[in-house]
């Protein structure tokens, strides 16, 4: 039997029969005074299953027409309603909200069980501001659920990708004496001359890459670590010495983002990681979480990208470094850089 | 014994000797009178390995401080080193340029072979043009030889990469009718509401995605070449008819690179292959061969981006794509429009 449905503004009220066949056995919409009121994207799914029936204006309106108008009437009318239809037909019970979804956990329902999941629904080609995924992040975790973001692609796949708060740590600890050694800027790197002191950044800090055997080549950020640490003075081509600020002037004018990089590399060498460099694999940094032994190095833990609060996500670069990171088992960890610096893992989720 | 030289300029002269001990039996330098110049990288490695000797103004000066002289008078120099060095000891023969260096073939030398390679050198730190990417591949392959481009990273690892030419094609023919059916453009997708239509799409062309039995979604790129190809009309949603011009105006606002991206489409359709959007993978297109059956699609052979001649590469987007591409072994293609689309393939080599 199909149930009667009305469109008012930006929802469809049902008669009251409605409330006992689809809210309380199904859980579709809210019951408001005598009547049962459902979304937009479960009014066009029940339309589409054959469910309800919907008038416009005293005149009733098939699937194509509804989806037309609700697609005028509400933004991301699309989005919302392939994702929608997706989650209930895995089987989920699905509360619609503003900008995305409540979704119950396999075997609960709304009465029966909190909400598991809050799915906060996009498109590919909606750019995501990082402060707005934190501020998800932290209303969603407030509320004891995991952020799930649902991106809808060109060819309407979805992706789900789950956001979590993430500290890094692992078990490195350094012993490097201050003073231990000199060391040269040239272009865009740093040279250790001394062979004593090449070998114990090596070995006791897992610092550089032997150029040779008594040469060792430093990154600017690890250069910098060790500056500030008073582990090494640098000097540059003229031998003149160089302090902290000096550096950082002279490394952010090779690489602008040099202090977001740097911020995030101290960050996480300070909680007994090894960061360097995750060129490879088109990231900042890839990250051990202990190393061993220099020559056998172990696969690293964890690919980390340090951004700006400011930063806005390209969704396709997003899925690209989560697929890469997932495709040689790592984590793909954003470091944010405000006044602190704050960590979250993204990774597929397979609902 | 050690052979004597002096710095000159930007180079060193060597004795008279050294041509017979470098030149004619290890093929360093270039013969120069009766004397054999050599290049600063080369220099440094020869110091490295206590083969000669340099002076400059009358005192000789050790690999330090050659080192520091030489980077302060050839750009770039400790990248070109270290890739020098690293050709060199892989057992290669290594004549050195100006933006870097034409390597022989394993087993082959100066006045045996031709060289093989051109290895062009830069930092993970330099953006790389793509119209000079172009030119250099243009000049390597009029000399019929192969491109290399060594990217040295932050922590002075090189990552080789193979840049090639490509005319991909496949052996997908399409058979549709002109004015198959009509369509709805919605917010950023296109809806084919005729079943048969959707059938006939899904089936003749693999266009689009069922959204359920009887409707198909298509992306703007397909709607735009099945208009373009007079195949489907497309309404909005106030079923005003759109055509081409209007369409791409439309599909421009929502993404501004449309029109590039449609060029490099059009292009893999008239070549006979299957283009489907690339999201899962951070690029535009991935791209099929050959498809017979769309429920069992089979894995797709390439990925392609499409790119403005006057695009800039970040190295770092482009080491992720590359290994996001070999890790699902697929080929990374990018796809350059200007007057026409020209395509050339970039895949790390094994050296």
């Amino acid at each position: 039997m199909t149930l009667k449905g009305k469109l008012i503004i930006d929802s469809v009220l049902l008669e009251k029969q409605a409330i006992e066949e689809l809210h309380n056995k199904s859980y579709y919409g809210r019951v408001k005074g005598g009547t049962l009121e459902i979304s937009l994207p479960e009014s066009a799914f029940l339309i589409y299953m054959e469910k309800i029936r919907v008038e416009f204006e005293e005149r009733e309106i098939g699937f194509e027409d509804f989806f037309l108008m609700a697609s005028s009437i509400l933004k991301n009318f699309e989005l919302l309603y392939i994702v929608y239809k997706d989650l209930r037909e895995r089987g989920y019970y699905v509360q619609p909200g503003v900008t995305g979804f409540r979704v119950y956990p396999r075997g609960g329902h709304p009465g029966k069980t909190p909400a598991e999941f809050f799915v906060f629904v996009t498109s590919e080609r909606i750019p995501l501001l990082i402060s707005q995924l934190r501020l998800h992040l932290e209303t969603v975790e407030n509320l004891k659920k995991r952020l799930v973001v649902a991106i809808v692609d060109e060819d309407s796949d979805i992706t789900y990708y789950e956001v979590k708060k993430a500290s890094p740590s692992g078990t490195n600890v350094s012993g490097l004496n201050k003073g231990l050694s000199k060391a040269s800027l040239l272009e865009d790197r740093v040279m250790v001359w001394n062979q004593d002191a090449s070998l114990a950044l090596q070995k006791d800090g897992f610092f550089g890459k032997p150029m040779d055997e008594g040469h060792l080549q430093l990154s600017l950020i690890e250069s910098c670590y060790l500056l500030r640490k008073g582990i090494l003075e640098i000097e540059n081509r003229n031998h003149e010495l160089l302090d902290f600020e000096m550096f950082v002037k002279t490394a952010s004018s090779i690489e602008s983002d040099f202090m977001i990089k740097y911020a995030v590399y101290e960050t996480l060498r300070n909680n007994g990681l090894v960061p360097k460099t995750g060129f490879k694999f088109g990231t900042h940094f890839r990250v051990y979480k202990k190393i061993d032994d220099m020559i056998k190095l172990p696969h690293s833990d964890y690919l980390v990208h340090a951004v700006e609060q400011s930063h806005v996500f390209s969704l396709q670069q997003l899925s690209r470094a989560v697929r890469l990171a997932n495709s040689v088992r790592k984590e793909m960890i954003y470091g944010t850089v405000d006044s602190r610096v704050d960590f979250f893992i993204i990774g597929r989720m397979r609902l």
